[in-house]
């Protein structure tokens, strides 16, 4: 029988449905073992593994393949709650689709995988096959699904903006650099200029796409390409517009792999974030909040260190008891060059940073939307205005109030799934020494 | 009052149901007039425009301000037939919230746009205000949403592949290099052999991200950097399953503006196209039917021409009553080196072009899926192996037979709105002249 003469394929997924049924599926060699005299071979689709029971001269067809050879196997579904999902296949003829005659270069059918992060990386191609490393990738893209399913019916248009740009968005010293056609370009570190005149044009807007960073440190929280989920909207009545808005995002977001994937949730040993009341303190306050408990005065730094973050995170959960926080009102020296000023208070500005156990997850701001406001700030600053002409059109002629945010996904995910590094959750990460594969 | 203490906003398209109520609406100064002695404002928001009626004490607030002034209107909703949507506020307060002092560079509010394309482009972050253009882009959403929500429920997982790589993916030739941390590294011209290797992985997937193509010269169907749909499928049964499933996407992502943004639709004089039955021939089929229509000989030429595709689409027209046509079998030696070869005659491969009203839309193919043969054929080409050792790997270790496809966004919704330059219906596009706005 050749590939296309073949009948309708059946998913693991719907074998439940075909007791007594003879059916034909298609996948990869998962496992194949002899157990109590008789020969399981474990096969994998996109929806799960299969029981099949092999007779000696349906394995003599496998003999001298390597797992994740493709085959098809024809047989007959039955009850068997001793097997993954309560059916097995039997009285099964194989057809061997693609030989494979190498050996994996670590095992990807048992509960953990072994090699180094780097040995699985340089063989993600591959690696990327175990059940458990698919697992979070069906859930990333169930976040980014939850992402879009939230905002679309709130107003909010899906924009794609350049990541090729003529100057850096975020600052000149972690941007790459490249030869435009005998001019310099830049990859875009943000679509944070272009979001913002987005809203001059839909109000609400949203993005998800690269952002790059010529970051040289390696961490296990930074990659030096991400995938940015970006956020922005117009006439607001001030940050917490924004940050009611992220938070009722988020909990749409983490939602989706649970309603979706819920096996892939559970093979992860996932939970859902405690969102409840979340507090909202300025950073002073926090700073307060941790000399009160912890006796360290950091109350006149301009940020929260990692301790200062977990400590709040700690102090959010037992005296909220909820996973999250906001720290508000960052000095405005230490935000970028489009964060508005507390009018209240211009030392400080109205930005916000959200805390998930004890890390900061999101950060946001209102953003000037006034025009000469936002000239003074860059004069203030020493950056020179021409490369963000662009944006100064968009407020010359009338921004209404406005603020946004970034989540970064794959730290997202990292987070969610409990990963020790972003390296974990990203499909093909990129760091100082990895551009492969 | 401040914009921290606002009242609930009322948008343009909520206002049929407030008929007799006090309302506050937010919005841009779109246009401002005197008709038969009553001033007129036409308040712009997200959701359309919305006709006040003001009292010259009220227009006096607005002396010195120019359009796009950001306002705020407080007034009673009446019906009035005369009034775009029926509807008109009357008894209206005025408040500024950001005045413009600036004539904008052109008109937004008229039925066209005067300035050239160059200028239009050079003032995008303004002239993108203009309703039509705000339509193109509403459309454009709506079809990225279609693509996904077609997608996603028949088993496709979303992925994002790097931008930054090793090697130049689809040929040396056209691709942006770039210094990376002491090394070169380029700009990805597709997601292609990332997709085929995610095959091994999910079976089905999809991304939407940008692609990078280093072209100097500059067409009205080409820019350098693009929004790229791709679509990867596994355990096909051959090409005409892609084709197939190429077809009931497109269908789908074309009725999705329809569906949702009926008035954009119309205002843009959109129309669906056409699908009914599509007919499948191969190329050399295509030359011997424009041979005999039109009595040009191209039977032996590797590819169709722009006046073949016309030709050619001209027939489908004619014949099949469609908008398409699928152009089958192209040589082998003319596409890209993962592409499989017929089988039956190896020098044509499994490769399809739809044309769409006469003009190619997108291009797919089956891929080799087989290690042996994808060596042998870069061997052919004389092309170094190495680059694409994580494809091959991933060969190695057993692929289904599989294939997929790529749709240029911009150039679909170019294509649909019945715009003449793909400049028209990408919101910031790059090309040889142009890295800003």
């Amino acid at each position: 029988m050749t590939v296309s003469e073949r009948t309708t394929r059946t998913l693991a997924e719907s074998l439940r449905d075909k007791i007594g049924q003879r059916v034909r599926l298609e996948g990869w060699m998962h496992n194949l073992r002899k157990f109590g005299g008789v020969n399981f071979l474990q096969l994998r689709d996109r929806t799960g593994l299969t029981q099949v029971v092999l007779e000696p001269e349906e394995v003599e067809k496998l003999s001298g393949l390597q797992l994740e050879s493709v085959v098809a196997v024809e047989g007959t579904v039955a009850d068997e709650e001793r097997a993954p999902g309560g059916v097995e296949v039997r009285d099964a003829e194989v057809e061997v689709l693609v030989p494979v005659t190498e050996v994996l270069p670590f095992e990807i059918n048992k509960k953990v995988l072994k090699p180094s992060l780097d040995v699985f990386l340089s063989n993600a191609p591959v690696g990327l096959r175990f059940p458990v490393k698919q697992a979070i990738f069906r859930v990333y893209a169930d976040l980014l699904a939850g992402f879009r399913e939230y905002l679309i019916p709130r107003g909010f248009v899906e924009i794609h903006t350049p990541k090729l740009v003529g100057s850096a968005t975020e600052g000149g010293a972690n941007v790459f650099k490249l030869d435009y056609f005998d001019r310099a370009a830049y990859l875009a570190q943000s679509p944070q200029i272009y979001k913002q005149i987005m809203v001059g044009i839909f109000e609400r807007v949203f993005e998800i796409g690269p952002a790059f960073r010529a970051e040289e440190h390696s961490t296990v929280r930074h990659l030096n390409e991400y995938t940015s989920l970006d956020v922005e909207m117009g006439f607001i009545s001030g940050p917490d517009e924004v940050m009611d808005l992220l938070i009722t995002l988020l909990e749409a977001m983490v939602e989706a792999p649970f309603a979706r994937h819920p096996l892939d949730v559970k093979l992860l040993g996932m939970e859902l974030p405690r969102f409840g009341t979340i507090p909202r303190i300025t950073l002073r306050e926090a700073q307060r909040i941790i000399l009160e408990r912890h006796g360290e005065d950091n109350t006149t730094e301009p940020d929260l260190s990692p301790q200062d973050e977990r400590w709040i995170g700690e102090w959010a959960d037992a005296e909220y008891n909820t996973d999250f926080v906001f720290v508000t009102h960052f000095p405005t020296a230490k935000r970028a060059f489009y964060t508005l000023p507390d009018p209240a208070d211009p030392t400080y500005s109205l930005s916000f940073d959200l805390i998930y156990k004890g890390q900061e997850l999101v950060s946001g701001s209102q953003r000037i939307n006034s025009y000469e406001q936002q000239v003074r700030a860059l004069q203030e600053r020493g950056i020179d205005a021409e490369p963000f002409e662009a944006l100064l059109q968009s407020l010359r002629f009338g921004m209404p109030p406005e603020g946004g945010f970034a989540i970064g996904s794959e730290r997202l995910l990292m987070r969610l799934a409990g990963a020790d590094n972003i390296r974990e959750t990203t499909l093909f990460p990129r760091d100082v020494n990895r551009l492969t594969p």
